[in-house]
């Protein structure tokens, strides 16, 4: 089934969490809410939500039980990248202007923590302390991995195991607690939640290499954001760590690299992105994404054959050839 | 009994408390303990922490369970002080390097979400929902408060009611629930509970205003920072807005602040400071915050008379008459 398929049929409970969305972030404070809705409104796949949902299908699936599972992730998720964005220096994401960028720092900072309770609070609502353990630790290991991201900027000397462990906390586990949530959200024994936890991991990780090729391959307009976003900003991902490796031009890029860091965001990156895009790291990343969906279609091996998991199946391929 | 004293007799249980705090934000990510334990040695009172042990006794005191509360509080009232510092451009907090200072304003801002998770982890290990959902949302209420007074900067025309709304935001549920939740984890009945909130509550406003109070009055030595910081950043607290009403000289007033504000924060404070403090508004601050410790006393009236319902009075009196 194609994607959009899949979103059309589950349009009914996607938009009631869209409602809930919208209705979770408006406060009393005025200024609040404007900058929590801009970033609402400046969209995104919700992939976090389709995993709650189509994981809650193993279980009983009770919609008013899952959005206050796949609400509250979703808004954790806006609230990194919001964050994120401060970071970054980041003036667009999605094509949109950033909180940061429409308004100020110190605002998009307070977004954030604001979304971030917001998120708590609704998931608190379900009465499962369980739930609430998963989430806050999820948390905690998403800062770690932002932290590093920070500590390991323009470090080409990383090693590619670093690299894994930052995009698993960065990336992967909040889609792996997605379908984990929903799974017990949902009543489902905890051998389909674990299997659940499995493929969401694996999904997430190629989720995030796939993004980095993005990054480096894509146009604008596709990403909306300029490529070489990450390089310029010192986020040194996996095509760039194995180019530096693999390529003749290896010297050539580090140098490129360190002329960037010098420039203080002003470099220009066209030279590096060249060596790179050239490079076996495309080649090599690729295949590594395409290996992480195939780990994230095994975990499912042992759940029912129910349309769910066809579902998930199909979003896994999806995300492996992911192009957008 | 005197404040040392009260203390005294906590010692072991505060220490205990003051390990756990050490204990909790230490991670595998080393520079996130290392900012986080730079922020726990710069000290404070711990008042959140007396205030759950104190409320305790009115139930089934059991350290192991009150600490779950108590560290999660403090924790969370850390991580506000090291986003406000972002905020506030602060270099120095109890006379102590900031981490936006000491690092700088990305880290601090990982720093504060990654101590917010933290606090949230541990209080997950109490598997009481009710506890949970109270911290949340007092979460969302704080960071509502912050968000208040970016928008009240140097709003020389906002009520003093808009001024105490702001406070018990920022300031008065946290205290609030230090007692509530101190009250709920040792299983004591919703009356209770309820009592000991108004108290911390009250005693939260009334220590507002005589921090605010201390920014116009006190010294660089006795307050950690340079006297007048508030106004520099244009926090327009109680006692300026009422010189703003009651002063002679309230026109000349307004004159400095309005050149404080376009000195962008380079500005000389000392003749604004000058004003306020030969202002009427010193005295109707201070006679408010003595009404908000009488509150605080007055809804301690229905409780046994077990010592810690002392030590509780004893604390409120002395944050009436703070001047350290």
């Amino acid at each position: 089934m194609k994607l959009l398929d899949i979103y059309a049929k589950m349009k009914g409970d996607l938009d009631a969490i869209e409602g809930q969305l919208a209705r979770s972030v408006t406060s009393d404070h005025a200024l609040l809410t404007d900058t929590s809705t801009h970033l609402l409104k400046a969209g995104g796949k919700r992939i976090r939500p389709v995993f709650v949902l189509l994981s809650g299908k193993f279980g009983t699936y009770e919609l008013s039980v899952l959005e206050r599972v796949a609400v509250p992730l979703e808004l954790i998720h806006m609230a990194s990248l919001v964050h994120d964005d401060v970071i970054d220096n980041a003036e667009t994401r999605r094509g949109q202007l950033t909180v940061k960028s429409k308004w100020d720092n110190r605002i998009a900072m307070y977004t954030g923590d604001y979304i971030y309770g917001k998120a708590l609070a609704i998931v608190t609502e379900l009465e499962n302390p369980q739930i609430h353990q998963i989430l806050s630790g999820a948390m905690v290991q998403m800062c770690i991995g932002e932290m590093e991201q920070i500590r390991d900027f323009f470090n080409t000397k990383q090693s590619v195991r670093n690299y894994l462990l930052r995009i698993r906390r960065k990336t992967a586990i909040l889609l792996a607690i997605s379908c984990q949530l929903g799974a017990i959200a949902s009543g489902a024994d905890r051998k389909t939640a674990n299997a659940l936890y499995r493929f969401g991991y694996n999904v997430g990780m190629a989720f995030q290499i796939r993004d980095d090729l993005l990054d480096l391959l894509g146009t604008e307009k596709q990403i909306g954001k300029p490529p070489g976003s990450d390089i310029r900003q010192g986020n040194i991902t996996l095509p760039v760590l194995l180019a530096l490796r693999e390529s003749a031009n290896a010297e050539e890029l580090q140098a490129e690299i360190d002329n960037i860091q010098s420039s203080n965001g002003a470099g220009e990156t066209k030279r590096a992105l060249n060596i790179i895009r050239k490079s076996a790291g495309i080649a090599i990343a690729d295949k590594l994404a395409t290996r992480y969906i195939a780990k994230a279609i095994e975990a499912l091996a042992g759940l029912p054959n129910i349309p769910a998991k066809k579902n998930l199946t199909d979003i896994a391929h999806f995300v492996g050839k992911r192009n957008y």
